[in-house]
């Protein structure tokens, strides 16, 4: 089974596709939920931990109009967990933990479930674009299926009852993927962070540290769990997100009139590079894969799909480079195999 | 006439062949000479020039087995002398100055003569690769034909007189072009420098100010003209090139050696940013084709011929643009041409 889930590749969330994708890349919603009856994961022991993972495994797996394929993660070897890491299908704690532990994804990568992470069932709807209630309503059946059969923790006045008391209450958190090349270029992100942080949102970069990431990428989510509804928790978090897109879109058309050629330019020497580099560092790729996606978007790059592009983000990462060698490499071997992988993969 | 002689584009001296052609593009001989009973060019005046111009032109041209084009500076715009000058066929100072002058120049732009320059005449041989010899040769059947229809200043003890006390004696000066990525990349590029000093023999970067030229061009040139005779002149310039030239091949070497997967990187990178780049400067552009020539060289990059390499090295700079654009651009436009240019010239 574990090969099956591993060979499935590429999420339906890279399509590209959906509303705002211009700017969103993708929209996800989680649901914290643990079992009635065992101690949260950070306590359980491993008899304990045992017996519950195999009884979730058996309950997900068991699903009506369901197809989940499931991974134990001890099973896996580190490159194959980091995979999952780069496919968003489990967390870098998930990955990096080694008692009894499991992943379960249905083809296509919408729904995923990591079981024994920091609470029992980490539940995730992943989607191209920007459509919370669409992820809501996706996850709202997938964990009414779930309800079903396992008796989850839940308190009267608290909600649903989580390890860290952070996620409390619903359990949810909304997350969107932002692409953000025009906030970062004009030097307005930092205000855009500022602004989100007052209400309760968290701004951060994806893939790489600092302030800016190579890759442009930042991570938007919620930060309150309770005392609201699920429904209040999206809509206001779809509001919020399609206000960053209006003002990202507004800043690149600025900037399309202002600085035409240099964009033009940048987006297309990042093309020439990414088509004849012989060796390359992943954060290196990510910049030019940015100012492709840029370029993209403002009719600047032909003959290169958004779809494509996302594989191609997902396909220079460490994991995904060493899993095409079939072997762990040093990063100077993969630098040059990313090189090669890129000079594949591009029009 | 004009047209005639601007229309002629490319020279031979940038076929890429001759010996040593690998580090050496071209050799270049100039004698200077001045006609009995007129002042040197720096203290002549206007109706005096103005007849030695017209007697030197009618000289020229009436050469036989010549076939000698003509242009009179002050017919030429600034684009035009500019090209001249990229073309290396009249100094910058010819082309700057504002009295009576003219230049003379055979097709293929292997023989050239200024008319008034600093001196009354300076002839000049310029052949691809590494051939003193047959330089000197061609040169020597140059002078010779004049000589025996002009009356050159000649001094018993000093030889051929010239405005400049630093060319008297054989009026000879001996240069050649060298590629040297391969001591610049090593850091040795100040040693060799130093190393020709001491035996007269002076090195500067072409194309470029600094002491690492973009384009790691450097012109060396004997400084002795006095108490010697031009064969001996000639070769020992020739065996100290030919030193040089093993010293950079060697040096290549050892870098191909310990850095090929560096030096495959660098030149398959400027293919792609000359492929694909919407704007550069020539700077950038000297740069790259720098690269590309040493990737060439070490056979790190193919179907890219060293004559084709040689055209774009002179088509890119800014004269040449200009002419290509058939008017006088500012840089931003010379450089967005360039870039366009460029695109149509690279494999």
């Amino acid at each position: 089974m574990i090969p099956t889930l591993l060979a499935q590749g590429e999420g339906e969330w890279l399509q590209g596709e959906g509303p705002e994708s211009d700017v969103v890349m993708s929209t996800r919603i989680r649901l914290a939920r643990n079992v009635q009856g065992y101690r949260f994961s950070t306590r359980i022991e491993i008899g304990e931990s045992q017996e519950l993972l195999g009884f979730l495994r058996e309950k997900i797996l068991s699903l009506p109009d369901r197809n989940f394929l499931w991974a134990d993660l001890r099973d896996l070897g580190p490159i194959e967990r980091q995979i999952l890491v780069e496919r968003h299908l489990i967390s870098r704690e998930h990955a990096a933990g080694d008692g009894p532990r499991g992943v379960a994804v249905e083809p296509g990568e919408k729904l995923g479930i990591m079981v024994l992470e920091e609470d029992h069932l980490r539940l995730q709807v992943l989607i191209s674009g920007l459509d919370v209630e669409k992820a809501w309503r996706e996850m709202s059946a997938l964990s009414s299926g779930l309800a079903e059969r396992i008796p989850f923790a839940w308190d009267e006045r608290f909600g649903f009852l989580t390890a860290c008391p952070t996620n409390v209450g619903t359990g949810l958190r909304v997350s969107a993927m932002l692409h953000l090349p025009g906030l970062v270029i004009s030097r307005q992100i930092e205000k855009a962070n500022q602004t989100a942080q007052k209400i309760h949102m968290a701004v951060r970069g994806l893939y790489g540290e600092g302030s800016r990431p190579a890759s442009d990428l930042f991570q938007i989510s919620n930060q309150v769990t309770l005392g609201r509804t699920e429904a209040d928790l999206c809509a206001e978090f779809q509001e919020v997100v399609e206000k960053i897109v209006a003002w990202e879109r507004e800043t690149r058309n600025q900037l399309l009139a202002e600085r035409r050629t240099e964009l033009e330019d940048q987006a297309s020497r990042s093309l020439g590079i990414l088509e004849r580099a012989r060796t390359m560092t992943s954060e290196e790729a990510l910049q030019h894969l940015s100012r492709l996606r840029l370029g993209i978007h403002l009719g600047l790059v032909e003959n290169l799909s958004l779809a494509k592009l996302n594989r191609i983000f997902l396909w220079v990462q460490p994991g995904h480079i060493q899993k095409e060698a079939g072997k762990a490499l040093d990063p100077q071997e993969r630098d040059i195999l990313r090189a090669e992988k890129l000079r594949e993969l591009m029009p």
